[in-house]
């Protein structure tokens, strides 16, 4: 990854060179910029789980470095002793967090890699895993520039654009997928905005959607999640752009709390609704996004803000982290390899197919 | 209001005795339960801006309080004189928040008892003033329990009930609007559940809602806004209930921001969409909600909790601390003179009437 950091203002949530792996807490931006050093399969399993790297992609990404650190610390001469220790520590890494699908899409990746290559050494077995796991982090990034590139022509100049949660550079290894077709809009010439919802509970929006787009010099307005059906009743919005967290095979969108009642305004104003994900976010498994399994995280993210209490003691709680969009409230899908629209089960099943 | 307080544990936010008033500091809540004292008018009218007091009938009440500490304090033998002064002290204090229209319902009835007793001596319109804030006071709680009456049969055996912001004891002189009709179906012996939205971003929800249902012992559950849709979605809301801060003569109503699109997400599931509030919210001076006025208040509310920083410095915010929710999306408004249900344009005026 570190060869392809040519702008030194673009933002990339992990690093990984020279056997080590540095991600970016961002659970403290945008008041703290602060990097972490992870050594070891398990301090990267905690990471995800905790929130420190988050976003579909990047988590996936994150996985992926955190097998090869696994791989690099398995001692053993045997291939066979050693793809079942690497098959441990994956399926232990893909159990940090249920509802984003790349975090298992790189994870097979990576076992696919060592059960393709079974007959070389373990030491081969491990630099080549390296490889794979930069290789997954590189092609993540140049995904959301062709994803861009696909996914720009929707967007009219001078839009207004909503967007929820962070599908940006930091969500990804970087540039972003919804972010990404914002900042090729912006390359184009096209003056955009972009309305932030700040995304409760974790607040994604008001801290790391607003902050990349600063960074970037692309207007932005934060508001809260209230604030959208205002907005759009307003006319105040021209258009929405999403991530996604898994899609099954008929375009039903898993994607942050929050993205379904986006989506339900956007029909109610006959505001078009865009989702931008990679390839590796589509689970051609699941007929429709009711298999989905959605995480339900803990009482505390809702009741306390650090350590400031918010609501009584003892009060129950539902804190869903993600809800599921049905694929007849969403206008486009755009990847990589094209935006589908319309017949989704048909259009993605070709874009899986390519690979 | 001291005369009504019989129940010890019941939730009222403002008293009024001995010429002081003393109001809960609900900013505060439910971390630490701290009384205000009040003497005078520039003191209740800051109270109301910075909302230690709110809810739409609380301001009129607290607004109403006001008005007779100013009039203690004016310093004159000429009941003409005394006129004009109080006139600009209830012009100062309706200038206070703009949205809720019981709040210069208050005041114009505090005026036009002053106004009709010109031939009273001073002290004796002060005398009389003080009585007629203490009626509103007392006149409000009534009404919440009348509103209960003729709402709580909207409201089925078992329902789980999704309110937004606080309609509460705590947003009345007591008891509640949306909140009295839910203790009124309680009473009467249904088991009912309410699912509260924090409601961002002054957390009326998470903090006041959650609080005073958890006192009375009816079960409680706290979401985030954005996890409402998702509820719905899954089959897990039965009705919406809510109150208003200005209805105009269409049934347009204006509520805590977020109330509209809580309204579109129960149209899309076809959920009833209940508004209460007292005849002292309709404006019929308003053919229709577009013509009510919409405060946006500070950016700080939503860039910081307390002094911790949320999002970037120097980011652009819009934070409108009301929508509108057109009659279409509301199934009935509970007055405590009934219920209006269809054509809102008709009923209203009727229920105005009846003073």
């Amino acid at each position: 990854m570190s060869g392809c950091q040519m702008d030194a203002n673009t933002v990339r949530p992990i690093r990984f060179f020279n056997g080590t792996c540095q991600m970016l807490d961002q659970r403290l931006l945008p008041a703290e910029v602060v990097w972490h050093n992870y050594k070891d399969y398990q301090a990267v399993a905690e990471a995800i789980r905790n929130m420190v790297v988050r976003g579909a992609p990047a988590i996936g990404v994150a996985a992926a470095i955190g097998a090869w650190l696994g791989a690099r610390d398995i001692e053993t001469e045997s291939s066979e002793e050693f793809f079942a220790e690497f098959t441990r520590i994956c399926d232990l890494l893909v159990a940090t967090r249920p509802t984003a699908v790349n975090l298992s899409w790189a994870l097979e990746r990576m076992k696919r890699f060592a059960h393709a290559n079974l007959d070389r050494t373990v030491l081969e077995l491990k630099i080549g895993l390296e490889f794979e796991a930069l290789a997954i982090a590189q092609e993540d990034e140049q995904r959301n520039k062709k994803m861009g590139r696909h996914g720009e022509g929707l967007i009219p100049d001078g839009a207004r654009i909503l967007t929820h949660c962070n599908a940006g550079a930091l969500a990804t290894a970087g540039y972003g997928t919804a972010l990404g077709v914002i900042r090729t809009a912006v390359a184009a010439g096209k003056k955009v905005s972009v309305i932030v919802d700040e995304t409760r509970p974790f607040l994604q929006g008001a801290r790391l959607t607003t902050w990349e787009l600063q960074k970037d010099k692309i207007p932005v307005t934060l508001i809260c999640d209230n604030a959208a059906g205002y907005l759009m009743s307003q006319g105040e919005i021209d258009c929405v752009i999403v991530g996604a967290d898994r899609i099954s095979a008929n375009g039903d969108v898993a994607n942050k709390i929050g993205t379904y009642t986006v989506a339900v305004l956007a029909k109610e104003h006959n505001i078009p609704f865009y989702v931008a994900a990679p390839i590796s976010t589509i689970d051609l498994s699941l007929s429709d996004g009711s298999q989905i399994p959605i995480e339900e995280r803990d009482a505390r993210e809702i009741t306390h803000f650090k350590d400031v209490q918010l609501a009584p003691e003892e009060i129950a709680v539902r804190n869903p982290a993600f809800d599921v969009t049905p694929n007849r409230l969403v206008t486009a899908i755009i990847t990589e390899h094209g935006v589908a629209q319309g017949s989704y089960r048909k259009n993605l099943a070709e874009f899986v197919s390519k690979g």
